[in-house]
């Protein structure tokens, strides 16, 4: 057991050394080592690795690791456990840190309130700098990153904020509120109930370290912080891209390939009625297909290049739901765009295509017929691509999920439709 | 023209206001408002807006505008711009600043040196914490974040890093040097030439604030802030997302449609003659094809859902290319993993299939020809999709760059080639 290649290294290389391991290596290492770092190491394991470790542990050993993490990650790990193995765990923490965490358990995880920090820097706009540096002096060891100090009412109602550098700066007799008052601060916060992304995008957009969370009468309830933020963004990113197609949201490499199996089955099966659909437009057209076997030839190029096409849209709109605030009107005259150019780059690959099937075949009506329903489809293609995800978000789904098989299914049965049904009026009349 | 709207807002805000004026309107306004304020908004804009906007400036407004901004973003911008108007502006700079400036553009902008800001807090060793907190005091105006504090000695090599919560909670009359020697750090930086996602990956990964870069004689150049690396994560998954597609890396709904296009319709093209390939195989079965219309009825379903699994399998891989540094044999490994999951998928895909294809055909042959291409398409997908990114990579291109346009190639002859070989094998004999 290399035991010396695991003390001292940051908590996130020992978690990555931890996960090499099998179970039973995992407990002794937990067993050796200091409680403080063995909490940290955990926190910083992947999920599927990190739910396996601590349903394992004996539930008390659990709450003694629980106790030392962070609030929010404690909470993030207790909710990640079966039922009965959480229910076990809360028992045996202390009454406090039960109540913290049960407190934290009952916000949703996607929201500001399921991922912010409770262990913050407040104080009372009464104090003068000096005390408030006195303060944090004394509290700096409890609280996770105090580069801003919260600035509350007597009712904990959040009436500003200040960076350390901020207090720095100032006269050490002068009041927060003071400092408050001269600074004409926009205060930027969330409210517990916003959606993760929302708040990282607003960390994002005004280039903060923190981000205070309120409820609804203003009272602060805790912060988001710059690092949890970048998570929250690798997570979204890893969610859109790979629920696109129909994959687990959280789904990496060392992911249970059965789990993976799981996740993407439906969608395949879901796939494959999709696919009928397509299957069921070209049976509509077997008799011209019989006559004339090369249309089977072509069909695929035009499903294939407008599936494409429409790809391109749905990725640019994917990625701008996830970085800007949803405008509809400005959202969906992007669908508008997306047609522009696809209108532009179908008559081009248009005219590749019906002068390469020219050449091909000497056939006028088929290259014809080909080109027609290339820049029809990819059109189709263009506007289904971009306006999908706004239909998802209209009908309150992920924007993201299955948005390529909803695609596909569009272009393949639209692009078929259109070359099959051009080619049987216009060619074998 | 509503100057009390865009007065006293966040720069991203105004940024986004001005965004939505004619050219000449957002000239107006940065006219009519302080330089700061103006500079600010610039440097939030989009890029394509912030060209247009900078290249229709005077030289030497412009280049007061980018006197009062960041360094990193004044560079940032400067090498957007065309040529001959970068240069114009950069004879209009203060010596001073031009000299910083051009030392910062021969860096290459996707690595740490492209990136990074070198307004920054250094300490020397030998300071005590009094002195470097009246130090901090005294620079702390002209500091972008000063949270931490980069110690270095005589020669300006990075020896320890120090956060002001370190200094405030220590006495006074210790040294820097003393300090650094009790907290035994892992010091944790990069090189100038690393590149920007490597950045990226290990201030998310340590959760930091900011991360220094270095030369190759540990001296340091400046540091990677946080919000710095929300930007960089959030354009690497928009680049990651849109390339692999091959759409534009860096569009938004706010593109110019030509600029769109251009990015585009080369991939498209590329794309015609991809699936030229596929349709060659089609060709090649024509006869079979002639004989039992059916067949092209059922080979989309084929192709479609080997190209779906292959997506999952693609998506994944690239995000977690985005997440990890690249370990080859776990990678690779990967590629196993991926295999094992397709071939269940497969199974039960296959099986399904099947069973429809026999209840519609009653054709035993024909559904058993279906369900073994798909099972075989399927899990060619599923390992293309998954080595299509490690190959680029190891081609030293993009790992996202297209990848589904290959695969659906892949996928597509693939799906073809085994559906009609087998039906003209098994059922056409
Ligand atoms: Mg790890
Ligand atoms: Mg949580
Ligand atoms: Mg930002
Ligand atoms: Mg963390
Ligand atoms: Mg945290
Ligand atoms: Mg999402
Ligand atoms: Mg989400
Ligand atoms: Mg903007
Ligand atoms: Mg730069
Ligand atoms: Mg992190
Ligand atoms: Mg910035
Ligand atoms: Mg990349
Ligand atoms: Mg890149």
């Amino acid at each position: 057991w290399p035991k010396a290649s695991i003390d001292n290294l940051h908590p996130a290389d020992a978690a990555d050394k931890l996960e090499d391991l099998p179970l039973e290596k995992q407990k002794e290492f937990i067993l050796s080592q200091p409680i403080e770092i063995s909490a940290e190491s955990i926190a910083e394991m992947e999920r599927h690795e990190r739910i396996a470790l601590m349903s394992t542990l004996p539930p008390a050993l659990a709450a003694d690791l629980l106790e030392e993490m962070s609030p929010d990650d404690a909470t993030d790990i207790l909710s990640e456990l079966d039922p009965d193995v959480r229910a076990k765990i809360l028992k045996k923490l202390e009454k406090e840190d039960a109540v913290r965490i049960k407190d934290l358990l009952k916000f949703d995880p996607d929201t500001a309130g399921g991922v912010m920090n409770t262990e913050i820097l407040v104080l009372d706009r009464n104090l003068t700098v000096d005390q408030a540096i006195q303060l944090i002096r004394s509290n700096a060891g409890e609280i996770e990153i105090p580069y801003y100090a919260y600035i509350v009412d007597e009712f904990r109602h959040l009436i500003g904020v200040l960076s350390l550098r901020d207090l720095l700066l100032s006269l050490p007799a002068r009041t927060l509120k003071d400092l408050l008052q001269e600074q004409q601060q926009h205060l930027i916060f969330v409210t517990y109930d916003q959606d993760k992304e929302e708040v990282a995008r607003l960390l994002g957009r005004y280039d903060l370290l923190a981000i205070p969370v309120v409820d609804y009468d203003m009272r602060l309830l805790g912060i988001v912080t710059a690092d949890d933020v970048i998570d929250i963004i690798q997570e979204e990113a890893s969610e859109d891209m790979q629920t696109m197609v129909g994959a687990g949201s959280d789904e990496t490499l060392s992911t249970p390939w059965v789990y993976s199996v799981k996740k993407r089955l439906p969608w395949l099966i879901i796939n494959v009625f999709n696919s009928a659909i397509s299957a069921y437009v070209v049976h509509l057209f077997e008799g011209s297909i019989a006559q004339m076997a090369i249309l089977a030839v072509l069909m695929p190029i035009v499903a294939n290049q407008a599936g494409n096409t429409g790809q391109q849209s749905l990725a640019v709109m994917i990625r701008q739901l996830a970085l800007e605030p949803f405008d509809p009107r400005k959202f969906w005259s992007a669908v508008l765009r997306e047609a522009k150019i696809a209108l532009v780059n179908g008559c081009v690959v248009a005219l590749c295509v019906y002068s390469g099937v020219y050449f091909w075949t000497h056939n006028f009506h088929l290259a014809l017929v080909m080109g027609l329903a290339l820049l029809l489809d990819m059109i189709l293609g263009a506007v289904a691509g971009a306006s999908i995800p706004l239909i998802l978000k209209a009908l309150g789904r992920d924007p993201a999920q299955a948005s390529t098989i909803f695609l596909t299914t569009l272009t393949d049965s639209g692009g078929f439709f259109t070359f099959l049904g051009l080619a049987s009026w216009l060619l074998l009349r």
